[in-house]
């Protein structure tokens, strides 16, 4: 078999090998079953056992109350930046959102179509470096939305902003579900595409509290109404079935790996590993603001671009691939999801090491 | 490894064993590049391969012009049925609705939230057993919209309706996608869930004439503007790398058959062995008119609902799986889409034989 190289890759990411291979044995038959998990009916009983036990998982990792719907989407973050609004919003109310990259944005992008909007913060001065800490609320908003990790800015929030009291906050957690311990109570509905911390690509999880469900319009299409997918455990049509079984394998690994607590423990001595090089190093330095620094996406560069490109060539060479850091940052980006393994980050700073030594 | 059984599942359906074998191998490396195939970027070299590969062998299966776009989306059919609407139809348009089952009425639903709709013929009045031959299309409709194939009812046209000159004729494909030859020209945009005849759940195949692309409004989210998706073949957010990666497999394998003439042979030769079984014995019997019979899933009864259900029972522990009719109709249903083995269908008939010998 082909050895595996270290994936950087923003996502779809890399898995963890222990799911890969479960998930390859069930290819062709899931358990004794004589049908491939592929293929069975996500109305059948081995499927629903399945999907029954991987709910459950998610609801131990992250230690989800009960009155909390958990909802599998489809359309990725992407749709959840309108379906939010178009359930949540209207011309009579205003969401005020926390904007600190460019997917934050086009969540704003699609809620001015529903309703109005209220920047309550903003990062774009400095080509979102930071996660600023003022915000100002509007009056009464309707709920209140910020990014938790930016995975093309290479920040986090280190901790929730405050939202009004009574006010929903939402948070899209694309890039940083489930990497840390999350206290879903102060939140209303949160949201990720699954294919950084979660699984493959083509499922989003929606966590979201059931007054909320309750709340929205009656008139839009069914498909588009989180009551459908709550009243139909995520079932109204044929669910993307592969990707909520290998969800169920990550929950499972997360639980094996001692849950959230450990996870984070492990997550931010990866990325201690990396930003302490970093701090160091005379030729490589990280482009996010100190406390803003993201655990998940570590962003860097050399100043120089030439350098920035012949590192990142040189890099993919010796197995250390999707380092090209996104267009609008430059540079590199590391993103180190909870699979990445801890002895890929320690290969790659010895790898700058190395590479620092020979351009100076 | 586990033997596999037959399995006649409605959807997710049984895929061929060659596409599941070839995917295993590449779970945890796609071919040499290290990373598995869930794994990589949806922006990366390796996969973008992947995706133009299964694109190319997509448009050559099914012949597919020029002028037509290749659309991969997320959510089922069941989000074509408002996407279409909201894109082609509006408070002074109708659009013609030929109803022959339960997924077309719930289409016609998604419609009337958009326009006008008139239903162009219905099979309601006989619990939807036959395709109707007369349709009375409005005054200039919009677009004239069909489903080929009748998963629940086992019905299926045996050609596409004619559609009024000029009026594109749009069809939910989803159960018989692919399984015979296909006149593009004739459509203005046919549309599939992936789970039955091309690969898992999670991606819906839309094939679109690219003049219906442009008419779509710009006021309502990009997500749900085919123009989005077609500007940006498919990626405009992160797409379900690892359903198009099987989907892609799925029509080299179509084409390794001798192409959708050579499919459509086999269907109909497994189809025959079951339906002339079917036409002489004194236990089962067809539940859809003779000719509007469905090659893909074969529905029938004994009349009596204490037998079927004992035989559905005997059938599951003789490693028959899936047989159990949806319960608007009851009895039982035999789904043999395009990856079902022959072997099945005979093995299936004898076993239904012996059944009825015992039970005379």
């Amino acid at each position: 078999m082909t050895e595996r190289i270290f994936n950087f890759s923003a996502g779809p990411a890399v898995l963890p090998v222990e799911v890969l291979e479960e998930a390859k044995e069930n290819l062709l038959s899931l358990g004794k079953t004589g049908i491939g998990i592929l293929e069975h009916s996500h109305r059948g009983k081995a499927f629903l056992a399945v999907y029954n036990q991987m709910v459950d998982d998610c609801r131990k990792v992250a230690n989800i109350p009960d009155d909390y719907d958990i909802l599998f989407l489809q359309g990725g973050a992407s749709s959840q930046f309108f379906m939010i609004p178009m359930n949540l919003l209207n011309a009579d109310k205003t969401g005020d959102y926390v904007v600190t990259g460019m997917w934050a944005k086009k969540a704003v992008e699609q809620a001015k179509r529903f309703g109005n909007v209220h920047i309550a913060a903003s990062s774009s001065d400095k080509n979102f470096s930071y996660i600023p800490k003022l915000t100002t609320w509007s009056d009464a908003p309707a709920y209140v939305h910020f990014t938790s990790n930016n995975t093309i800015f290479g920040t986090q929030f280190a901790t929730e902003p405050t939202a009004p009291s009574g006010v929903p906050l939402i948070c899209d957690a694309s890039s940083d579900i489930f990497s840390r311990p999350i206290d879903i109570r102060k939140y209303g509905l949160i949201y990720a595409g699954a294919q950084k911390n979660l699984g493959p690509s083509g499922v989003t999880l929606v966590i979201i509290r059931k007054d909320l469900v309750k709340q929205g319009p009656l008139d839009i299409p069914e498909m588009l109404q989180y009551r459908t997918h709550a009243e139909n455990e995520s079932a109204y049509n044929t669910p993307p079935t592969f990707g909520l079984y290998l969800m169920g394998l990550v929950f499972k690994w997360m639980l094996n790996k001692g849950g959230l607590a450990e996870i984070e423990n492990m997550n931010r001595a990866k990325s201690k590993v990396l930003y302490d090089y970093l701090d160091q190093s005379t030729l490589f330095r990280g482009t996010a603001d100190f406390d803003s620094r993201s655990h998940m996406n570590v962003t860097f560069v050399t100043g120089n671009e030439l350098i920035d490109s012949r590192f990142i060539e040189a890099a993919k060479a010796a197995g250390f691939d999707g380092l090209k850091g996104h267009r609008s940052v430059g540079g590199m980006r590391a993103s180190i999801y909870n699979a990445f393994p801890a002895e890929g980050v320690s290969a790659l700073v010895d790898f700058m090491r190395d590479f620092e030594a020979k351009n100076s």
